[in-house]
């Protein structure tokens, strides 16, 4: 079991960590900021209302981070920088609205989700929304190739959380499969969000070019730390493992790793828990030991390492600058975050 | 009672009647359908297979007849029309696929519906992957004007869907919200579908206006003769008149009248029948009754008129045609189909 990584995450580092990384961007941040409240306004009443409330009880701007950093880098600035950024939020957060709805999710950061408040419908056409906003502010920067990248990373997005719910319950899912479904649904748009910054910069392809290869590695590294973060981290108030990936019959790699090892009545266990309705915090227990018993979070850790490592590299032909330091630095958010 | 609408509807229009108004643009449409064929490819097979279903299992592509004619009358022809009127079927399909789920349907043209056969979380990805095939399509036209427009387009159209959930049950519903929800759902769409033809002909603003006008005004007569239908088309299985409006709590124009004529004791049958949890065919038939006495069908009938021959009109500045004359006998589909 990762006790490096344990060790790490009971050092709470927390958004506030997130936002050290990002002072140097601070005001430009609060632009975005400013940009995403102004394209919450609905024509109709409570779209407004329900978009304020999701906004609010939003994420931690990363992918606004990402192309802020990536923009200074490419010596890119302005409006279209920070309509851009504000489009990425907007995206994740379309995207975050339907998969609460697909998994039918009743909580989303802590809080009850959109669809768990108001019904599947409202989720759905907020959703909705977010997306025609995102669009919206995307073919405002009049640039047809920020406009068809974007485009791309949705689809590619979309058949990712497809391809996920095509593959659960299945015990046959490889590395393979699974390093496919996080590329696609969740490392495309963190590397398109930092792609367009090297487009608005206008510079050279190899910059681009690294700049996406950058923010590839670093969600891949983030989605397989979001999936070890749910078999360690504990809910503040029962103090329980949440295991929700498990009850929603994903199977994420430390598991698929397990499996790989594991012998028949350990997988009969992991298969019985995986189409049960309902999952007890001691089947939840036991099928920990079995992945820590075949090293499933170690083997993780490891590989989210790599690819934080691969995204470094990446970033070699830049200049040594504060933005690039920054990015840098968030590597290490990634693989020390606890939630 | 409007008699000459139902002695119309009886003689069975069906959308055969449509493909004999399309006939001149038939190679055309093949194209179209063969653009359509190619995007339902996704890398997860059964979204293949899905979306393969819903598209046979699909409309009368009437907004691909829209684009095609709009196009020729324009001077345009070519991948590009043929890929926009693609795009502009998927982006309907899609927001059909969310009403699904939304309006929580069990049928979608006689069939069982997506989210009723494979569940919510499907029709809603499905609906995404649609979506973003459609956004592909028209980013793949390198025409800005034309993104730009589809792009505000889909935004009037998911803010017309949230506004028509947000006024369900209301009983103050004016004919003024009502038509700007009609409007917004579905005109809009129409007319984006006219005005990309004008665009891509690059004619002059006053010829792609007209266009524009012409599937705003259409849009909103076949939006208002589904409205009708709604009350007077039977399922033909059981010989009952469907009312799903009336079920949906949706409150439509021909209702809308009645309400503003209507004693109190009327209006409280309405209000039960609205918000009861099943509609009972004796309660149908009473509001059925109550709309025939204050003429609210005459009424509705008479302003899909008034929209259609506007929609005429709005064809006089471009010169006799086979095109304009598709387009004009486009308007007395509207009016005279049974479905």
């Amino acid at each position: 079991m990762s006790k490096t990584w344990i060790s790490n995450a009971s050092k709470k580092f927390t958004p506030k960590n997130l936002e050290e990384i990002s002072l140097p961007i601070k005001e430009d941040l609060i632009k975005v900021e400013e940009v995403i409240q102004s394209h919450l306004k609905s024509t109709v009443g409570f779209v407004t209302s329900i978009s304020e409330y999701v906004i609010r009880n939003g994420g931690k701007r990363i992918r606004p981070v990402l192309c802020l950093f990536s923009s200074r880098l490419a010596g890119a600035s302005g409006q279209k920088v920070f309509d851009s950024a504000a489009a990425m939020e907007f995206f994740h957060t379309a995207t975050l609205m339907h998969d609460d709805v697909v998994d039918n999710a009743k909580l989303r950061r802590g809080k009850p989700s959109a669809n768990a408040t108001w019904g599947n419908h409202v989720a759905v056409l907020v959703g909705d929304f977010f997306y025609c906003q995102a669009s919206s502010l995307l073919v405002g920067t009049d640039n047809l190739r920020i406009i068809k990248r974007i485009t791309e990373a949705m689809l590619a997005t979309t058949e990712g959380e497809i391809l996920e719910i095509s593959k659960s319950n299945d015990l046959s899912t490889t590395e393979e499969d699974y390093l496919k479904i996080i590329h696609d649904k969740t490392a495309v748009l963190m590397s398109a969000s930092c792609e367009i910054g090297g487009i608005l910069g206008n510079v050279s392809e190899a910059y681009i070019q690294a700049l996406a290869e950058y923010g590839r590695c670093l969600g891949i590294a983030f989605q397989l730390a979001d999936d070890i973060l749910d078999y360690i981290s504990e809910n503040e108030k029962f103090g329980k493992v949440t295991g929700t990936d498990l009850k929603e019959g994903k199977l994420t790699l430390p598991l698929i790793v397990a499996l790989r090892h594991c012998n028949d009545s350990e997988k009969r266990i992991i298969k019985d828990t995986l189409i049960a309705e309902t999952v007890e915090q001691e089947s939840l227990k036991r099928i920990i030991s079995i992945i820590n018993q075949y090293e499933g979070l170690d083997y993780t850790v490891k590989l989210a390492k790599t690819y934080l490592n691969r995204a470094k590299e990446s970033l070699q032909i830049f200049k040594p600058t504060l933005e690039r330091e920054a990015l840098l630095r968030l590597t290490d958010f990634v693989i020390e975050r606890n939630q």
